[in-house]
């Protein structure tokens, strides 16, 4: 049987160019990049060498790139980082409704250690009104903490507006980019950005390997101490060969066609908003061009999903982290979804290696399916 | 030049079979073992078997390993994870001033959040007297923190008594096996264990993977909170690959000769004692099987080490974590030391593709070394 991966948000096969820069990492310049010798000046200059294909990317200088365990790492960092290290100066942080579970749930366990957290609402594409942040800034906030674009629906958010406010304010701000990062454009300065999170899995890269950028004269504890590592920001020995993989798969994205990804996800939304009662989750245009998320009225999530991938095609129903609850996800709830729809929600999110033909084999099936389990349903029509 | 690697304390490099066992999960059983699709249950399953393996080297169940990103997370989940859960019945936690800087420093950071914290000495050889964490504990301790086995001089700790004073006072009680794992044997019921630190770089396999055993019903608080993976104890998504690759290394590892292994080291330990004004530090005997280090009066470690390596035998001086800096490391300043014996430290530590050949020329090029620093040296003679 055909298998049709579409499940990109989730996680990335490893590009094979990816996969051959590492290779040498593993067991021939295999040292430990805090060693003096040979073996570990190899390391360490393969390291540095990373740090600065990826800070370029954001615009930024290297020494403020340091290299974590992936995007769940970069975010707890920041928020508890930034918290215990300016809990003097306040302990108010800002965030939105729709972050990813990192997030939230850091900030929840901040809230059991005294700090306030605003949660703000998003408009029902999942767009955070940047007027929000600034109204929620008092003389206690350290942080705004706000995604580039949401992993479940793609929405794209005002960056570029919110940052400026952070900065009339004096307020740390920090953006979770993991699902944005190389497909949509990112500048630390542009956006006033302090910190930025981002990962290497997202983007065919190696799973464990994320990195934080985190801005000169950020005030900042280190989440993991130890060695000193990472200018004593992140102990630990480097995963080399992974931070190797990420940078590799920093530099060939640059050769992906975004412009023919958008074309197919634009066509998935125009077939699959043909059939009845259906509602397409997000910004119709401000959205990830490999994100489509829709919501079938009474059909459940899990069972479509199920059935597709009975016919091999692999999607999601809200997001991966979260997807071994039968809830609908915080963020289709924060969207003021009817509830005849929240729990029939379906992520397609395409990938580098996906072809027109795929895009048309997934259409048709997810068409037949919805069809099926409307007949078997019994509020179907 | 022949280049031989002995410095497997601080890394090593990754086994072929490690290697090869890797391979899929890389790019075609890539998934997200959260994904409920057919991608995600064959990292699920490959995730769960490694758990499997894992467990069983430490006479745990599979459910009580969580997995993370290396050692130094490890020992910050517990130390900080352990603290903070736990702050309502006591804020007193006990270790040695011979551990490492990841639980050194984790403990510094939590005395600034207003924990007490013990550091107990250690005698001469590096070994910790059980008497003493007894006459420390007090009605507010709530951790023992001890490693089996020293990283620089590689001594062996007597966990099994300490776990029996744990176990009587209703402390907690965890290990940090990094350097041992795999090397001595270690059960976490025979030594009334309560958590576990191990990790993958140090026993051939890939850097950037570790593992916490805990025991059920350990009271513990994340530290990277978000999607709730690992039983909510470590969320973010699973390094399939690396995990992988861990457990291969573990199943390896039991055809290990150690008993040639520790022949070698006491075939260096015998000659490299030959020369002049040298000490072993750490253990005759109570010592890791793959670990030798040595004192020479008057030498500058980092001067020793250089030359060795222009000769091709890659050694270390301090531990690789801490040899930016000049001082002399925490561990050899815990023994009393000399101070002219303090700076000339060597560490050597063999792995098991070394033979006995490159032992020979290891041991003759440092006679020659040491020979020829000590003539240009203001002090030798």
């Amino acid at each position: 049987m055909k298998r049709i991966y579409f499940d990109h948000a989730a996680t990335t096969p490893l590009d094979q160019r990816v996969k051959d820069e590492m290779m040498p990492y593993f067991n021939i310049k295999f040292g430990n990049a805090s060693s003096i010798h040979s073996y570990g000046r190899e390391a360490k200059m393969a390291l540095e060498n990373s740090r600065s294909i990826i800070s370029k990317e954001l615009g930024a200088s290297p020494e403020d790139i340091i290299f974590t365990s992936g995007g769940t790492e970069s975010n707890n960092l920041t928020l508890k980082g930034i918290a215990f290290a300016n809990k003097n100066k306040g302990t108010h942080i800002i965030t939105s409704s729709i972050e990813h579970d990192c997030i939230l749930n850091s900030c929840k366990w901040l809230e059991n250690q005294g700090f306030n957290i605003t949660y703000l609402p998003v408009d029902k594409y999942g767009i955070i009104n940047p007027k929000d942040v600034e109204a929620a800034i008092d003389k206690s906030t350290i942080l705004v903490s706000i995604m580039q674009a949401n992993n479940e629906i793609g929405t794209i958010e005002p960056l570029e507006e919110i940052g400026k406010i952070c900065n009339d304010h004096d307020v740390f701000f920090h953006t979770d980019a993991c699902q944005s990062f190389t497909k949509v454009p990112l500048d630390v300065n542009k956006n006033n950005l302090d910190l930025v999170t981002i990962n290497s899995h997202k983007i065919y890269g190696p799973k464990g390997v994320g990195a934080l950028y985190i801005r000169k004269g950020t005030k900042i504890d280190p989440l993991m101490h130890g060695g000193g590592h990472e200018r004593k920001l992140r102990s630990g020995t480097e995963n080399v060969s992974g931070i190797v993989g990420f940078a590799k798969a920093v530099e060939i994205s640059k050769e992906f066609d975004l412009h023919k990804m958008t074309k197919f996800r634009d066509k998935i939304i125009k077939n699959v908003l043909e059939v009845p009662d259906t509602r397409l989750n997000g910004h119709p245009t401000q959205r990830l061009c490999n994100n489509a998320n829709f919501s079938f009225k009474y059909i459940e999530g899990e069972s479509l999903l199920l059935r597709l991938d009975a016919k091999g095609v692999s999607v999601s129903t809200g997001s991966a982290c979260s997807s071994n609850t039968l809830e609908p996800s915080h963020v289709l709830k924060a969207l003021g979804l009817p509830p005849e729809y929240a729990h029939g929600s379906m992520r397609l999110t395409l990938g580098i290696y996906n072809k027109e033909e795929d895009v048309d084999y997934a259409v048709e099936v997810i068409k037949d399916e919805i069809k099926i389990l409307r007949k078997i349903s019994p509020f179907g029509g």
